[in-house]
């Protein structure tokens, strides 16, 4: 999983925490903040903001209080040294804390005036989906509202979306419920981890949006920056921001499989004022046996929102996916793929958020009708054993390969269950493991060690 | 786990394989060579040398054959870069199947004259001392028997011994067999992976001896010697041996903990013949459950050993062990440790060969008697359940952090099931998994956390 996961807490929310037990409303209105569970219990017994799906999850919303600093990145830059980002300023948390204070201070409001005197006009937008998030978003709504025409404001908004929409379709064919944790990156930023465990349908699903940002050393971003540019910072640093959503589904019948993606958003800013930006994430598949039909659906679904960008997009970010997603000690791919990109940046900045979106648009179509196909298929205890030994390889490719796993472990102090939450509740290693030929399996191998096209 | 796998095979050892099936027991008898079952089967109608463990264990010894070619490695050198190995000449290989021949010609000898006349001296003592191991040593009977005062010959010995005795001793209290892998190494050596998977008490144990050797680059060599010595090649190539026994034992009740260890031999030649040469290794324990007697006992076994050659190589090696075993991204230990050292070459080879037998002997004093005494030990679903997630902790430790198991999969060719042996047959991750305060759970994680003193 390509995640972007940051985390910490820092004393500030430590006393915004015990701030909420005398006010639970204001406490919970401050994004980002860490708020016992105990807040989060009492927050049930006040008025809630109608509409405001989060103030209505009881127990399923966790804020939660972490002693410990950091973050973890994805991106193919190995390199995103974000060890050279600065912290930022005190100050400038308690200026966020006060900004979340005021917002949720007009949000309370909005439950006792007339809706049509607060939601007018595009800031109303902002708000009215807003609602419809799994928790506020990262960023504070005032701030979002305030940028509502910037990039990293659209992003925030489409990465919040996109983990609404696909939790939801997930509860709606589980019948379970996403425990939903916030946390908070000191040097900036913080997040959303949505996961569901042991449910009916999902062994384990993770769904996680994380926005963070601060300073990079000239050096940590000439790292980041594959094409070799020189980016000139004030005094040395460059403010940044990444920001993404990515997700793993571990369904427990192994005829269902598994399905991940990223999207995520970079913006570097230069001495000059010049903001260096790219987008980059993917969508793709890990089935436990070949369906065809499924396959053709997945990337289909996908070629028809790249191709409605560029034709060029589906072929060359489809055998991207495949090189990304190989298990190089296996001589497999971990699953029968799907797109993936980086770097992109090019024609120009609206032109790729709105394939971005067509991409985030696709994953409920592309993983949602094979899930409820697969729904009620039996299955023999060989499926499950096989299915269990593809979860293997699925967390050796995760723990060895993934670079977003790999830079996250290796940070100090990052949130390591949201990177962590990309593997599955069970796997299994046997010895010598390889299928008899002529099997379903065997079938399945051979389209892990040789690639094809589905469309 | 600190693995040395090297893997390959060759033409000839092909051609020796097909070369079996007209002549069984020499086919067999050529140490390394890759056999096919239906030889191995097919050798199980012709006489046996008798005493010869491995000739009777029928299907229980699988002779391989595999299309890849490679190695890995260990030793904190991290960049035993073997990549720089030399392949050894056809014309060595040749050699060496000949030397095999005559050798297993001999042995088949033995089978018809009165032992007396063939086994006097200490050549006999080689050739009585293999007929206990899983399989013949990685080099041929021969030419250890030619050079039976050189290290590499008593450390071989003591590997191939070493695992016997443990598998020996696993087989007793499990009532199973281990399945015996013989493997190759195209550039030179090989090596014999015994694995036993799902047996009464083990869910997976497996046992594994390399014998690998060719030449080093200058390059690599300075990366393998970590203390800053240029060692001087010819033409610029060191010729090298490196060589061990590396084990870990995954029970299936949660009362009985996991073991693993390691011990290894490094050989380097100059220009000049000088030979450098380094012997590293431990053994450490992985618990579900604190067991204060078996920790006592485990630690005190160790301590006896090490204290018999010098009185700072316990608490030295335990602290190293802490050190080495540890989780960083969880904050934790991967279990309670026991010894860890590498790098020892004083105060001279013959006294650091003594430690390390001593070292090797105490496997299983160390670990049979926690394994007999929690045997029958009831156990619940929920112990069951944090054993399985400890397993998913050690999971990440050897594909996150173990070198052994790093280089080996960088390392194109490697004998991957080899290496990921280590990994035990089940595993699991469960979201933000945190014991309650004051279950035992949460008394093994302190433990993690903190590591104690045991005796």
């Amino acid at each position: 999983m390509a995640t972007i996961v940051f985390y910490s807490v820092n004393k500030t929310a430590h006393t915004a925490a015990r701030r909420c037990l005398t006010s639970p409303l204001k406490g919970l209105a401050s994004a980002g903040e860490s708020v016992s569970r105990l807040a989060s219990t009492h927050s049930r017994s006040v008025p809630l903001l109608p509409g405001t799906r989060w103030f209505s999850r009881g127990t399923g919303v966790r804020f939660m209080s972490h002693g410990t600093a950091g973050r973890s990145g994805n991106t193919r830059r190995g390199a995103l040294a974000l060890s050279g980002a600065a912290a930022v300023t005190a100050a400038a948390a308690v200026a966020g804390f006060l900004a979340n204070t005021d917002h949720f201070q007009r949000a309370e409001m909005a439950t006792r005036v007339p809706r049509a005197a607060k939601e007018t006009g595009e800031e109303a937008d902002i708000l009215q989906r807003c609602r419809g998030f799994m928790s506020p978003p990262v960023t504070d709504i005032s701030v979002l509202q305030g940028n509502k025409d910037e990039m990293r404001t659209k992003m925030e908004m489409l990465i919040m979306e996109t983990q609404a929409d696909f939790c939801k379709a997930l509860e709606k064919v589980d019948g379970g419920e996403f425990r939903v944790d916030r946390w908070k990156r000191k040097e900036g930023g913080g997040g959303i981890s949505c996961v569901m465990q042991d449910g009916k349908v999902f062994e384990k699903a993770g769904v996680n949006v994380s926005v963070v940002f601060g300073n990079l050393t000239e050096e940590a971003a000439k790292q980041m920056r594959s094409r070799g540019k020189v980016l000139k910072g004030k005094d040395g640093k460059l403010p940044f921001v990444a920001m993404g959503v990515s997700s793993v589904i571990h369904p427990k019948n192994p005829h269902i499989p598994t399905v991940h993606f990223n999207y995520r958003y970079f913006e570097i800013e230069e001495e000059d004022g010049t903001k260096q930006w790219w987008f980059g994430g993917g969508t793709d598949l890990t089935p436990v046996y070949i369906d065809k039909e499924d396959a053709f659906h997945f990337h289909n679904t996908l070629k028809e929102a790249c191709d409605k960008h560029h034709p060029q997009y589906y072929p060359d970010f489809k055998k991207w996916c495949d090189r990304y997603f190989y298990v190089r000690h296996r001589g497999e791919t971990r699953g029968i793929g799907g797109i993936f990109f980086d770097d992109l940046d090019s024609p120009n900045q609206e032109e790729v958020f709105s394939f971005v979106k067509s991409c985030a648009h696709t994953v409920v179509p592309c993983y949602l009708p094979i899930v409820y196909k697969h729904l009620n298929d039996s299955f023999s205890d060989e499926e499950k054993d096989w299915q269990q030994v593809r979860r293997g390889r699925y967390v050796e490719f995760n723990l060895v390969y993934d670079r977003g796993v790999k830079f996250g472990l290796a940070t100090p102090g990052s949130r390591i269950e949201s990177i962590l939450m990309s593997l599955p509740l069970t796997a299994r290693w046997e010895y010598m493991h390889e299928p008899a030929k002529g099997t379903r399996e065997a079938e399945m191998l051979d389209a892990l060690r040789n690639p094809k096209d589905w469309v």
